[in-house]
C-alpha cells in the first residue's frame, strides 16, 4: 500500500494553508480591536534582516503551488508578490488552494521517481519525486507557514498550536 | 512503488535533528561570543505564554521517538524533560537521533493501514499509521523545530533557512 505521493502533498498544502487563512483572519480582528495598523503585523518580522509576515505567507503558497506542478510536469501560475494588505495575503491563499483543488491524485501519483533539479545561482540539487517531496517541499512549506505563525504569535495574536493543525 | 513510510519518518527525523543540534551549537558559540548567559538563550520564548527553546526542543524530541514507537508497536523511552542547558539539550538530541537510528525500515514500512488512537484530555483522534504520520507528527515535529528556529533567530543568532533545511 504504502503513502500516495498525492496524499502526502496536495491535501496536506490544503489543510495547512486553510489554518493559515484562519491565522490571518484572527490577526486582522486582533488589529482591528487593538487599534493595530494591520500593515504593522503584514510587515513584521522577527529580526530585521528576516523575512516578513507577508514574504512569509507568499513563499508558503509558491512552495505548494510550485511543488505540485512540477510533481504533476505543468507549468504553475506566476504570482506578481505584491501583497501588502490582509485582504491581499487573503486573496493569495484563496487563489493557491483554488489550485491545489485542480490536482487529481493520478497526476501526482507514480512521481516518486521522477528527476527533479533545483538550480540555486550555480549550485545544481537533483532530487526524485519523492526526495522532492519529503526533503524539501514539505519541510521548506511547514518552516514558513511556522514562521508566518512565530511572527504573529510574537506580536500578541492569540492563537496557539492547534490553529496551525488545524483541531487535533 | 509510492513512499515508504520509512523513509517518510526516520530518516526525515534524522537530519532535522541534526539541524537542530548545529543550531543549538551555534547559538552557545553566540552566546559565548557576546557573553551572554546561555540559559537566557534556552529560556528564550517569543511570548510571555509560550513555551521556550528548551520546551520546545523536548517537544520536538518526543514526536521523532513517540511516533517511530507507535508505529512499529514499541514502548519509547520515557525522557525526565528537565534539560535546561544547551549541553543537556544537545545531549537529548542525540539520544534521540541514537534512538531513531535504531528503527529498522521493516519496523515502520507497512504500518500505512495500522490503527493509531491519540487521546487528549477527553477528546479521541482516530489515525491510522499514514494519516498518523503525515497529518500529526510530521506538522507538529516541523512546528516545534521551527519554534526553536524562530526563538533564536528573534535573539539574533546567525542561522538562515539553510541551517535549517541542512544545506539544501
Amino acid at each position: 500500500m504504502n503513502i500516495s505521493m498525492y496524499q502526502a502533498s496536495a491535501p496536506r498544502f490544503a489543510n495547512t494553508l486553510k489554518n493559515l487563512s484562519a491565522i490571518l483572519d484572527k490577526a486582522e480582528a486582533y488589529a482591528q480591536m487593538r487599534k493595530i495598523d494591520p500593515l504593522v503585523l503584514t510587515s513584521a518580522r522577527l529580526y530585521p534582516d528576516m523575512f516578513a509576515l507577508a514574504r512569509q505567507v507568499q513563499i508558503a503558497t509558491d512552495h505548494a503551488k510550485g511543488s505540485l506542478a512540477r510533481l504533476a510536469g505543468v507549468e504553475p501560475p506566476k504570482y506578481e508578490d505584491t501583497e501588502t494588505t490582509f485582504d491581499e495575503l487573503e486573496a493569495r491563499i484563496q487563489k493557491t488552494l483554488a489550485y491545489v483543488k485542480t490536482f487529481k491524485p493520478e497526476q501526482i501519483d507514480g512521481t516518486e521517481g521522477k528527476e527533479i533539479v533545483l538550480t540555486f545561482g550555480t549550485q545544481k540539487f537533483p532530487f526524485n519525486g519523492q526526495t522532492y517531496l519529503i526533503q524539501f517541499a514539505l519541510p521548506n512549506f511547514y518552516f514558513h507557514t511556522s514562521m508566518a505563525y512565530a511572527i504573529l504569535r510574537h506580536n500578541g495574536v492569540e492563537i496557539g498550536k492547534r490553529d496551525f493543525m488545524g483541531g487535533v
